[in-house]
């Protein structure tokens, strides 16, 4: 390609004729949920070097259209069920197309205030779906929860913590944290210790009466607890911690309570938002709309009760800047940069302004609710079922069941697990992988997608009680 | 919108269709590189609500296209120098449709691997380019250069830097480096006093014998210096530090030296190469495609000298990763949230990828050239022009100019710029805002867009000229 034709948007339409029909032809729900390379197309792919002569784009957008975005695994399948899926919505790509053709500069005010009306609108539009004061709140999107969570500690350290207390810090949550909580630790520099584990019930739920009592235990010790983290929809079965409860105790100590709702925050849109009772009272709150709120990677946000302590934080100063900065601004005009740790970002809110727009919130509402009664469906489909117990109930869209054949020792059982889900992996059909509770392997499920059926969850359960049973009778294809 | 439609695609082509073409009408190079909201489309936005029921996207479409994506400051337009422009391929935005589509969980490697495969293949190179061992390095995308740079920031404190020894650890940068510099040492937890501001030589360039000098008397103050930054491109006047100096100084003290290339990096590209002269002895780079390589937002890198290091300041472990979990893993077959912040991330670098596949590295290295050439042009057209002085030489595509008439007060000079600059912003032709150099506000011109032309760049001028000419006729214009 000549440098003259680089630039040159006039090429763009032809091949949008004619490669979008191939790639909406992939979001058909008869195609496989998971697709993996084989061979042939891996070493094709490690082959294609960089060139000083360019090549048609034809041929290159075959190669992506046929190996590289078909053989992947389909986290908006509605069969995928691993991990937490991500259910998007048309509506949400006609956005990034938007996006992807008009560039704006999201984080600078001035430069795109169209954006930033509508973001600012949709982030205050959240927090007040979990109860904050929308007028007092802040916020701002992020790459993902990983990136939000991180950015929660940063404030909370910054409000609770002075920088000679450093080493004496610490954190409180349970095992059932995602593991972006760790790692935000690690990343600013606090030791693995500086986590005080908290106990969970037989619900996997914080125990508050264990919250206080280690926060006294470390204070004791001379420790600096600053930092509560609660989870609503864990990732591994989906419960949310008692977060009224843990409320009072941040209030009793003073210390700053984020709350990881990458998951499960999208049930305060839903008809079953009670089950977040008390998240108002939190301090932040992490949220995924790229998980379930039907939009595309990547679509997250941290949502702050008291969003003036964002500036405290996250401001930036320049020379280059003083041109747009705007003494008289108010704080829903605040430039994006000093807000948040992003000085560049994508417009990432504008897809889920227009999906509330273009849906209505009782469509949002409906869609989010199929995912809630979904998963209490697939849990009938293994009540009282022989040789399957159910080890975790629904939460969220979150099931875990496991296959314990009588006798069988814990290895065996856990290996089975695997088992299972790796055949059923080949199949194409659905996609749901292991985690681990209590030391033991379970077969995970996350159904949050509006378009998952009954007949889906039937024949996806029908398949698996069939491979249960060839196990049963044959326990050695395990080690085949 | 009902339940049933939120997830259908078919309805996306007409859409597409329909707006597509309105969309790209305004790339068009007579269309204003800036232009902002009245007061009635800011109210039509502000008043936006959102409502149980949804409303008809073309309604919506209307709007975005119309207020929102129209009234931006374009970035990418040819003839925008503000701040560092981001020249967009099509090519760029192509590839993001296609993400937005397929949505690949780009972080995991079994879950994508074809856009893992390719993606790795594209920071090797890019390394490479640099000058560093392609096998050995490492390095990830980030939404910017603020992530890039605060990524390598934990790179260096988890290399170089002990806890106990963190409130007397020491940073050098001088002024002419980036805010997201300071900015990465607060969001660590660093005081502003941890930063050790090195001088500048009359180029604006780092100096190395007070480089040198400032670690020597800071050990000697009980001090823990860990972390030179560099820079490759200064956001105000386009220099390069003096790279192989600053090197032979990270050696003699064993300390991280990372080089913010967000703008410059790119230079390794070009034919211009060897401004970059002593990069492939640094540490860490920070490079953003988004800025001079012709990549929609976001699109940046930190490239890492020895990719090994990031497994361990960026691993993350979890019960539910286990099942994706390959022992075996080489480096290049690692897990991205194993060596980077994020967990979720969009598939940024597969339209790097394409571009060079499709437009080849010749023209890339041409399309950067043109940068560097308009610049000199552009130097040439303030050369012995009266009542302006070039207050910085060429550097990158950047040039800095002030209009100073004689016998006018600094004040007044000072007021001039940001008038000057105003009222060419009113005209929407082009597009270019002031920065201040040794406490003097200047005329600050960034201008890598390969589609800005010669006969531009003299209109730019002779509009300039001519309102200079206005305003020392009737200096009072300023305060009008």
């Amino acid at each position: 390609m000549s440098f003259d034709t680089l630039f040159n948007w006039n090429d763009m339409p032809d091949l949008l004729e004619k490669y979008l029909p191939i790639w909406l032809n992939e979001k058909t729900v008869d195609k496989p949920s998971v697709a993996n390379l084989n061979n042939e197309e891996r070493e094709r792919l490690k082959n294609l070097s960089f060139q000083d002569q360019g090549k048609d784009p034809n041929e290159i957008l075959d190669i992506m259209s046929n190996d590289v975005y078909k053989k992947l695994w389909k986290i908006d399948h509605p069969r995928n069920m691993a991990f937490v899926p991500s259910p998007v919505s048309p509506l949400s790509s006609i956005v990034e197309i938007c996006n992807s053709i008009f560039n704006p500069y999201a984080a600078g005010y001035e430069n795109s205030e169209g954006t930033n009306i509508l973001e600012n609108k949709t982030i205050r539009f959240l927090a007040g779906a979990l109860g904050y004061d929308e007028e007092q709140a802040g916020g701002f999107s992020t790459s993902g929860g990983s990136m939000a969570n991180f950015s929660a500690f940063i404030l909370a350290r910054d409000q609770k913590l002075k920088q000679e207390d450093f080493a004496k810090a610490r954190i409180y949550a349970t095992d059932q944290a995602h593991s972006s909580i760790a790692k935000a630790a690690r990343l600013l520099g606090f030791l693995p210790q500086q986590i005080t584990k908290v106990d969970t019930d037989d619900d996997f739920k914080m125990i508050p009466a264990d919250l206080r009592h280690k926060i006294l235990a470390d204070k004791e010790n001379g420790f600096c607890p600053f930092l509560i983290v609660a989870t609503a929809g864990t990732t591994n079965t989906g419960v949310v911690d008692p977060l009224s409860e843990i409320a009072d105790i941040r209030d009793e100590f003073n210390l700053w309570l984020h709350v990881d709702g990458a998951y499960g925050a999208s049930a305060a849109l839903s008809s079953y938002r009670s089950i977040l009772s008390g998240i108002e009272r939190t301090d932040s709150v992490t949220w995924d709309a790229h998980k379930w709120l039907f939009q595309t990677l990547s679509c997250s946000f941290l949502i702050v009760r008291d969003g003036k302590l964002l500036h405290n934080s996250f401001h930036s100063s320049a020379e280059y800047l003083e041109a747009v900065e705007d003494d008289n601004a108010t704080f829903a005009e605040t430039n994006g940069w000093d807000i948040s740790i992003e000085m560049t970002r994508p417009a990432r809110t504008m897809k889920l302004w227009f999906t509330f727009q273009v849906a209505g919130m009782e469509t949002i509402q409906k869609a989010l609710d199929h995912g809630f009664e979904s998963i209490v469906y697939l849990a009938k489909l293994f009540e009282n079922k022989k040789d399957w117990r159910i080890v975790s109930e629904p939460h969220m869209s979150t099931l875990n069941v496991r296959f314990e054949p009588e006798g069988w020792s814990k290895e065996m059982t856990d290996a089975a697990q695997v088992y299972l889900c790796d055949e059923n992996l080949k199949t194409g059909f659905a996609t749901y992988i292991t985690t681990k509770l209590l030391g033991d392997k379970v077969i995970r499920f996350c159904a949050p997608h509006p378009d998952l059926t009954k007949a889906d969850l039937e024949k996806i359960t029908i398949d698996l009680f069939e491979r249960g049973a060839e196990l049963k009778a044959n326990p050695d294809l395990i080690y085949d």
